[in-house]
């Protein structure tokens, strides 16, 4: 396991927090929590919860049978177990006391956020969301490794899947096969593998399913996973035997898009002009409505996290932000490419986090 | 696929919503809108939300590249697709209009919560706990054998681990291994598989690590997943190799109070009695401190739902509640023993959804 320096983590927090005039804040479910503390809150009905006050000892409120999952940083935050007949709003709420300004980890159950409002009627409630984007948009050096290495994994995946056999099998047989690839090589959890064969690609997030894929379909396969908490996300597209016209060339819009994206970003640009990049050259092809998603997301412990590379979005790129490029041309009724890489900004350019071919992989 | 009668299921929401003074119910993550639209929303930024008002066309707000997974069903719901560059939250506030009581499911992101209440000031937002609670606490027969199929498929995987190999894996290997088979015997997704070994065992919610398991550990295995959406979830112990008296004396403490929550759980009574029931076993053989959760939790589309089986709550139990009954032992530095059933209220007393053998399986 990666140790970051958490209490710099912490501190750096505060410092937002002075800038903001924020009072405490309240990180939950998602990534904010694992950043501040090296801890991820399990996802069900029992609240887990760090308030980290501008200035005091941050304290994580957990389940009691859970806390023997935690492993505290001395200095940095303590634990404060509750049992299943406490009442855990009450505990979080007089951590908060008179607290005014509460900022409140974007992924924290909406059920969580009324309670916590019922009892503290004076205290104003905020999206962290500015705050955890300020601290997570830029990643530091040991985080642009896992990137690397998780990137790495699914390269050597996206390498076996291109002399797997495909043929005869369900869409969801083959998800589960990447994501078996990836636990396999170097990804300590599959996140997500989308498969969707023929038809089913023009869904760019479709569900795999029972569709047996056969000879002539397009194949986008969409996988990721994590290594350290970091994730991969990647998409290459294969095909069960020799490919039609129409389909290279609509492979190759794409692919010309996804290298116009890459060669846009860098620090100093706007995240919406590699949004531009890619779109133009999608559009310039004639095949612009067809490209009904955003150019891509940013990465890091969240699998989507700032910045979003989209039309609006004035975000300014800086050396250490990660994102996806992955454009994409959906035709209903026929089949669909995407093909994506995660970059991360460098002084003057992006690295690719993604090395394996990007032409389509013909297959059995 | 399971189908089931949304329309009926919609008009309930809808008699609930009149008897409650509700004006719009807003569903998004969690179980609450597979459970009246039979989809599921993606857990990502972009927001998915079905707006259903009191009187009128609910509709559920999808974003683009998600429509085409959606099957709306005529007459319950319509859809609403929205693209990158629009503004979900005002999409949203529109079809919530001049609602004066909104109900929002509880696993929504704060972040959406925090949006819609700043859209929309005169609307008060309220849990739908209380209203998804009175929908979904009793299992239509369809969703009973669902849950039964589930817990049959992970009784198969529990009949294999009796034979599986232990020595010498890890707990994350065996984890993996223990997904492979769930999904092997007639489970969709496997959803979990906690293996704690040795000392790991007195930690409830271990997450499976690097921890080599060897002769003499005690190793629980809870493990679940999903058919057609409906959860399995059971706990049974193994031994590598012959056991001590004191595992021994635990287990069967923890065995006796499991099968006094089997009796003890029927039509009439409340969910804290089934509590009682278990924990005064474990009390009266002195282990009361090392029994550090509470008995059990409704199952259905969630893993974790109500009835919560916990000291203080008072609902009456009725036929086609569905809920664990699940006591544990946790000794620090030692070893943990759980066993845990699914059952179903019936009639008069409760079916087990699981019938595997609830001794210890000695293993090598």
């Amino acid at each position: 396991m990666t140790s970051f320096d958490y209490s710099a983590r912490m501190d750096r927090a505060r410092r937002e927090m002075t800038d903001r005039g924020v009072d405490v804040l309240l990180a939950s479910l998602g990534s904010d929590l694992p950043y501040l503390t090296g801890y991820q809150a399990m996802p069900l009905e029992r609240l887990t919860m760090a308030v980290v006050p501008r200035e005091g000892e941050p304290v994580l409120v957990v389940p009691e049978l859970e806390a023997s999952r935690v492993d505290p940083v001395p200095g940095v935050f303590s634990i404060k177990p509750w049992t299943e007949t406490e009442d855990v709003i009450a505990i979080v709420a007089a951590l908060v006391g008179a607290s005014r300004i509460a900022m409140i980890g974007d992924h924290t159950w909406a059920v969580f956020l009324l309670a916590l409002q019922a009892a503290l009627p004076d205290t104003e409630f905020r999206s962290a969301r500015p705050l955890t984007e300020a601290l997570r948009l830029v990643k530091e050096p040991a985080e642009i490794e896992l990137l690397r290495k998780a990137g790495a994994s699914a390269d050597v995946v996206a390498g076996l899947l291109a002399v797997h056999t495909f043929e005869g099998k369900t869409e969801s047989q083959l998800s589960r096969e990447v994501a078996a690839l990836l636990e396999a090589n170097g990804t300590d959890v599959a996140g997500f593998a989308i498969v969707a064969s023929g038809p089913n690609g023009a869904s760019p997030h479709h569900e795999p399913g029972d569709r047996v894929i056969g000879a002539g379909d397009a194949v986008v396969i969409d996988f990721g996973g994590t290594v350290a908490g970091y994730s991969s996300d990647t998409t290459r597209m294969f095909h069960v035997g020799e490919p039609s016209a129409k389909y290279l060339e609509v492979h190759e819009v794409v692919r010309a898009a996804q290298e116009a994206g890459v060669a846009a970003a860098r620090p100093g640009v706007t995240a919406e002009s590699v949004d531009r990049a890619t779109r133009a050259v999608i559009e310039d092809a004639g095949y612009g409505e067809f490209f009904i998603h955003r150019t891509g997301h940013g990465i890091g412990l969240d699998g989507h996290e700032d910045p979003y590379i989209v039309a609006g979005n004035s975000q300014i790129l800086q050396p250490g932000m990660a994102f996806s490029i992955e454009p994409g041309i959906y035709l209903p009724g026929e089949f669909g490419v995407r093909i994506e890489d995660i970059v991360v900004c460098t002084s003057d350019s992006v690295e690719r986090m993604n090395q394996s071919p990007r032409q389509v992989a013909i297959v059995k």
